[in-house]
């Protein structure tokens, strides 16, 4: 088991602050795990590139909304321990980075947070003596193996006996995980299926950003982290109503950024998502309101795996023509003012609203 | 979370009996996962192909070993109820059905358990409209989803509210649950590196043998369900010196039969094993003895993903002129005595013992 770091005896309120907590928590774990590996002549570069992927970058969120979801809950006199809001913050990235690396896989995505993705990373270091493609091969099977164990290692943060949930807890705590575990991966199930083929039908689209963003990113880590601290149901129903539209947003300007975005911004190629042809909200507007010519061009060039930049550049001028990214950006604003509003009616110390807020405001108006 | 069926009270003693009770959950509780799927517009093909797979065929070993495990403990007065056993055993096979499916994936395995894998039934499935490489690709993410899916349904089988873990009984059985599945992962891990460059040293393939089988398919069942029946260490010991030997024995016989075996018994061809390339101890035994025809044979043929039956033939006369399948079936019997002199020494009650010797000769003794 973990050995438990330097804790603060407060679940910090900042949000670099609580970054800079989750982050030791996870330091702390990968290092204990790189140790335990090594006794028992067990490869290191899982550990490394696990570590490597999860110290990369990345926002954050889901340990941040759960810290802050603790805090709203926190005048409830639940006994529940500040540190634990921090460790569970950790499961939920490391959780995180599991649906990430799966996630490229299946994408085929080439880079992430600006390095290359970990199917990739691991191929190059198994060239020598192998086939390109044997080496790809590898990488991917490796990288599968390296999703699964962060997927195992969530678990055990969650069950570290410091600061892992108490058994009094589980009651509460642990539905909530199990049911956004479940979501994510039907929303991802939904997605998969989807791509490739977009429709004027927005309904799949706001589906799968219902499941795979809304309750998965912004609805669950706050229940879970207000759940710690022991809140009842009609908060954790005002968490969603401002956690439901958020998450609605934040995926749809991840989408708009998908298409339109910068690659030095967001980390990754701003050609990815128009080559994979996901069944986008964008999308479907932009098929609704096109004309025949814009049709054509469309279903032409969006998922083509070898677009180029030039082709690239005429399917974001198609969706601008179609009025789509205008009217993406409206649901957008809609939703944040939605959340606003869910916001001011949300009964939870000044502190945690202030922030939820600034969270609110970095995921909605963000360039990357 | 999932309906609970009529568990009979006691824990079953025989092994068709075992297996009846371990089946009756998975079916009560992917039923239950359907339904819930259905309700929320989520597709029925993952429940209904994880279904099929599951009742496809399989052993069963581990959940049988981890309810014999509990009925060697069950004269220590702990209190656990017997229908512990048998959904704990549940969720084992829950978490080998992941295994499973994401190892055809890494082997490109086309068959298991006499049908199509997974991800060739999934790929198959959504054929229409799509090319060949399409429909594969998106097999292969479906699988890949499903199989994680599998593996967090095999937690949520350890949350039941009814059968599953108990608060206390977390402290001693959460943690053999954890450290089995990094074991079979690192395994798996130390498998998928080793593959396709088989040398003479036999370490390597004895270290996977131990984390990837010993370990997570004979001992950590037979720990977990002694562990929920209160088991002390030295039980757990008695049991390690019981299950080492007989799960090395038990891949000794599965790298055998995936050499030699025939397809109708083993439900996978029998090219598969040798188009891989596994390093196995097989295979060091035949390098160290071959001569330099022989090794050139080996090298050029064993590891070859289009071999050829005809081919097979010379690599299968190749290992027995070596006698490395000789010096194997002697591993193998010695190990097998090992293991039954473990069981001679083993303070367990009488049914147990016998149940445990039938399911040693059965494991060992195998054509398939």
């Amino acid at each position: 088991m973990s050995a438990s770091p330097a804790i603060p005896v407060t679940a910090p309120l900042d949000l670099p602050g609580i970054r800079t907590a989750v982050d030791a928590v996870l330091k702390s774990f990968l290092a204990n795990k790189a140790a335990t590996a090594a006794d028992g002549g067990l490869p290191g570069e899982v550990t490394e590139l696990l570590h490597d992927f999860i110290f990369a970058g990345g926002k954050r969120l889901r340990p941040l909304l759960c810290v802050l979801g603790w805090h709203t809950a926190s005048n409830n006199t639940s006994g529940s321990s500040p540190a634990q809001a921090v460790q569970v913050g950790a499961a939920l990235e490391m959780f995180h980075a599991f649906c990430l690396i799966h996630d490229d896989i299946m994408d085929h995505s080439t880079t992430r947070r600006g390095q290359p993705t970990l199917h990739h990373t691991l191929a190059a270091r198994h060239r020598t003596g192998r086939t390109r493609a044997l080496a790809d091969d590898l990488g991917t099977s490796a990288a599968i193996l390296t999703g699964d164990l962060a997927l195992l290692w969530s678990d055990e943060l969650l069950h570290d006996p410091h600061h892992g949930l108490k058994p009094d807890q589980r009651e509460h705590v642990e539905p909530l995980i199990d049911l956004m575990r479940g979501e994510v991966m039907y929303g991802q199930y939904l997605d998969l299926i989807a791509t490739g083929y977009p429709t004027p039908d927005t309904a799949p689209a706001l589906a799968i950003i219902r499941y795979k963003t809304a309750k998965y990113t912004i609805e669950r880590p706050l229940h879970i982290g207000a759940a710690l601290a022991g809140a009842d149901d009609p908060l954790m129903h005002q968490l969603s109503a401002f956690a439901l539209p958020l998450g609605e947003a934040f995926q749809l300007r991840d989408d708009l950024l998908g298409a339109f975005g910068h690659p030095e911004h967001t980390g990754k190629p701003a050609l990815d998502d128009l080559r994979e042809g996901k069944h986008t909200v964008l999308i479907a507007h932009a098929l609704q309101a096109a004309d025949d010519t814009q049709t054509r061009l469309l279903h032409g060039l969006y998922g083509n795996p070898r677009l180029d930049e030039k082709n690239a550049e005429t399917v974001r001028a198609v969706l601008r023509a179609t009025g789509a990214d205008q009217t993406v950006e409206h649901m957008i604003t809609q939703r944040y003012e939605q959340a606003l509003t869910a916001l001011d009616h949300l009964p939870a110390p000044a502190g945690a609203l202030h922030q939820l807020r600034a969270l609110a405001d970095k995921t909605v108006w963000r360039v990357s």
